[in-house]
C-alpha cells in the first residue's frame, strides 16, 4: 500500500458494499472493507438453505477470497458501532477491542437492513427472521426438528401443532418460504417418516394486506395466490397478526396453534442514521441526496437498505439491484473526485424487474411491461440467481445441486447441527 | 408393520449401527434405529469439515434418507439413557420426554465413544474434540477467526499465539488435522490477509509416545514425521502435555503459547457398559463374547467402539471397519436366529489395512504386508474415501470438491457462522 493513495472506508459486505469495492479495483485509492461476518450472503436464496435445498456454503463466499485479488483492498472482521464524521472516523468492535477508531477519507455505509417486529418485539422470541445464514441453519434445525418431534407424538393436537408452520407476511419471503416447505414435505419428507402423514402438514401465509407480493401486479399477486392454494398452503389475508407466543399466532380474531412462526413481514434499517445524526425517514433510513451523500458530508455515501432516495416521487424499494447500482454509482464518483474529474451525473435507478418463485417450476415476473407467471418465469428466475452468483464455482454447485434435487426430489442438507450439552 | 415380527432395536446411526441396520433390510424383523443426531457422519473426513475443504452436509446423510427405502425400518431421533435387560426394554429421552421404554426382542448397542481426556477434564473447556459436526463447525469458526483476529493484532506475542496451533495426539486424527492446516494457510490463505504472514504460523503436534501413527509400523511412521516436517508442522515426541488453559499448553516442561489447542488423543466409550451393568475392560468398554453378544444376555449385541473383543491375543482397534464388520455380523445373527438357522461361527475381523493421509498429495498405507507411503498410497486412500461415503450423491460431490480445491487451491466453506447476539 502507498500511504498517499485517499482511503475508502466501506462499512458492509452485501450487495451493496461488495459492488462499490469491486468498481474500485483499478482506482487510485485503498480500500478497506469492514464486515461483523466474513462472508458475503446471497440473501434471495436463504429460503433454500432454510428448507434443505442448498448448503450454507453454496449461496456464501468469503469476503477476503471475493477480494482477495484486489491489491488495494483490505478486509477488517468488526462491528461498526459508530461514525465520528467531523474527525472522519468510523468507530469499530472487533475481537476483543472496544471502539478502535478507523480514520476515512471517503466513506460509504451499506449497513443494510435487519428484520423489525414493528414495535412488537415480543413476537421476536417466537417468529424469528431470515436475513443470516445462522437465521436459515437455524430454521432448518428446527423444521427438521418439527417432524422428528411429531414422528414421536402421541397427542393428536401436540402433533398438529408440530405439524403447522406460520409465515407471517406475504412478501417475496414468505412466498418463497412457504412455498418451498409444501415442496419439501410433499416430496422429500414423504417417503421418509412412518407414522406422520405429509398431507396433515398445515402451511398458513399470514398477510395483513389484500394480496401476496403486494409489489408485482395485481394479475401476478392472483396467480401467486392461486399456485400457493394449488400447493396446499392456506392463505390468510386481510387479516393483522394480533399476538405470537410459544404455541401459535391470532390472526385477527382465530387462534392457529403452531410451533413454527417465521417473521418475513418487514425490515428495519442499520442504525447509519443514528451514527450520523442526520435526517431519516419514517422507517428510519438515512434521507440521502441525489448523489448519494449525506447533506454537508460530501465525502460520505449511503447506500442499499439503510438509505431512502426518492425516484419520480416514489421511494426506491430495497432490492439488491437497488444496492448494486448505487454501491458502484458511490464508487464511481469517488473515483471521479480522486482522480479531479466533474461529477456524475444524478444517481437512477434502472429497474431490470422483479422475480419472485412459488414452489417448483412456477415463478412470476415482471419486467419492463411484460409479466408471465408459471415455467418460463422460473426457468429465468432459476437461470438469473445462479447468475448473480458471486463466484462461478458457486454457480457451478448450485446449478448442479438444483438439477439434482429437481430430478431425484432428494436434499442434500436435511441436517440437525447442534451443539450437544452431554460432551 | 406386522406386529408378529420380532423387534430390533439398534441405538447408534455411527458406522456400526447403520450397517446393522441395512444388513436386516430383507429380514422377517421389524427395525427401529434411535441415535440423538439425526444425520450419519463420515467421521475420517471430520477434520475436512474443520479446515474448510468440505461442507458438512458433503459428508453426513440424515439416517432417515439412508434407511428410507427399507420398509420395515423405524428411525427415532433421542438419546438413549439405560437399558433395562430384564425387561427387555430401552429408556429413550425424545423432545420433552424423559424416560420412554421401548421394547426390544434383540438390542444392538453401537453407541461408539467420544474424546478422553483421562482424568484431566479441566483441558476440555480450552482443546475442544474433533468427534460430530458440531465439533468439527465449531473448530472451522474458530481456525478462521484466529486468522481475522491476528489479522487486526498489533501486539506480536498475542499475534504469535493467535497464529499457533497445537494438536495434542499424533495418531490419525491429529496428523491429518495437522497437515491440513500447514496446507491450508500455504494455500488457500496466503493470498486474503494483507498484515499477517502465513509463514509464520505455528503448528505443533505433540505426542507422549515416540513416534507418530503409532497404530503403523515404525517405516511408515518415519515416512508421517518426515512429511510433516517438511509442511512445517512442529513434531514434538515423547513428553506428555501437562497443562492446558485458554492461553497455551505446557509440554514437557515448556509452555506454548497458543490460542488454538485440539485434543485429539483419545477416546472413551459410550457408558454402554454402565446401561447393561456388564463387566468392562480398563478403558470402559463392554467385554463382548465371540458372538458379540453379552455374557448372560444372548439378545443383546454390541459392536464398534464401545465394544471390546480380543483376537489373537489382542483388542480389536476402535476403526470404524471393526464397527462395520460386527453390525453386520450381530444382524445376520439375529437373522439367523429369527428364521431358527444354527448361529454364525465366532466373529472375525478381517483387517483390509489402515491409511493416514499427511497433507496434500501424500499418505501411508499398510495392508496385508504392504506398506506403502507417498502419491500412491495418498490416491488409494482418496478413492477408498469416496467409496464408502453413504449415499452415491455425496461421492460426486465430494469428488468434484476435492477435484476443484486440488486444481485451484481455493476452498469452498471458509464461512464463520454464528448467531449475532445484535439481532
Amino acid at each position: 500500500m502507498t500511504t498517499k493513495a485517499p482511503l475508502v472506508v466501506i462499512v458492509g459486505g452485501g450487495f451493496g458494499g461488495l459492488a462499490a469495492a469491486k468498481r474500485l479495483k483499478c482506482s487510485p485509492v485503498d480500500v478497506l472493507l469492514i464486515d461483523r461476518s466474513n462472508h458475503h450472503v446471497f440473501q434471495p436464496l436463504l429460503y433454500q438453505v432454510a428448507t434443505s435445498v442448498l448448503a450454507p456454503g453454496q449461496i456464501a463466499s468469503p469476503i477476503r477470497s471475493l477480494l482477495a485479488m484486489q491489491a488495494n483492498t483490505s478486509v477488517m472482521l468488526g462491528n461498526v458501532t459508530g461514525v465520528d464524521a467531523a474527525s472522519k472516523q468510523v468507530i469499530v468492535d472487533a475481537d476483543d477491542k472496544v471502539g478502535i477508531r478507523v480514520s476515512y477519507d471517503y466513506l460509504i455505509l451499506a449497513t443494510g437492513a435487519t428484520h423489525s417486529y414493528f414495535g412488537h418485539d415480543q413476537f421476536a422470541a417466537f417468529a424469528p427472521g431470515l436475513k443470516s445464514l445462522s437465521d436459515a441453519e437455524s430454521l432448518r434445525n428446527h423444521l427438521l426438528e418439527a417432524f422428528e418431534k411429531a414422528e414421536i407424538e402421541d397427542d393428536l393436537n401436540r402433533r398438529k401443532a408440530l405439524m403447522t408452520f406460520v409465515m407471517v407476511g406475504a412478501g417475496p419471503t414468505g412466498v418463497e418460504l412457504a412455498s418451498a416447505i409444501a415442496v419439501m414435505t410433499q416430496t422429500t419428507l414423504r417417503k421418509d417418516f412412518r407414522r406422520i402423514d405429509p398431507e396433515s402438514v398445515h402451511i398458513v401465509l399470514a398477510d395483513m394486506g389484500s394480496r401476496p407480493l403486494a409489489t408485482f401486479s395485481e394479475n401476478l399477486s392472483e396467480a401467486a395466490r392461486q399456485r400457493l392454494v394449488s400447493l396446499g398452503v392456506d392463505v390468510r389475508l386481510g387479516k393483522p397478526v394480533q399476538a405470537i407466543d410459544g404455541d401459535g399466532v391470532v390472526i385477527g380474531d382465530e387462534r392457529i396453534q403452531a410451533k413454527t412462526v417465521v417473521w418475513t413481514a418487514g425490515v428495519a434499517p442499520s442504525p447509519a442514521g443514528k451514527w450520523l445524526g442526520c435526517e431519516v425517514d419514517r422507517a428510519g433510513r438515512v434521507r440521502i441526496q441525489p448523489d448519494l451523500t449525506v447533506p454537508d458530508h460530501a465525502d460520505v455515501f449511503v447506500v442499499g437498505d439503510t438509505a431512502s432516495l426518492d425516484q419520480d416521487g416514489r421511494p426506491l424499494p430495497g432490492v439488491a439491484q437497488v444496492a448494486m447500482q448505487q454501491g458502484k454509482y458511490a464508487a464511481l464518483s469517488i473515483f471521479r473526485k480522486v482522480i479531479g474529474d466533474p461529477p456524475s451525473p444524478s444517481f437512477r435507478y434502472f429497474d431490470k424487474g422483479n422475480l419472485a418463485v412459488v414452489g417448483k417450476n412456477f415463478a412470476v415476473l415482471q419486467s419492463a411491461g411484460v409479466q408471465i407467471s408459471g415455467f418460463m418465469a422460473w426457468l429465468v428466475w432459476a437461470l438469473i440467481h445462479i447468475q448473480f452468483l458471486a463466484e462461478t464455482s458457486l454457480r457451478f454447485s448450485v446449478f448442479l445441486q438444483w438439477a439434482w434435487t429437481y430430478l431425484s426430489g432428494k436434499r442434500a442438507a436435511r441436517l440437525i447441527i447442534r451443539p450437544r450439552s452431554d460432551r
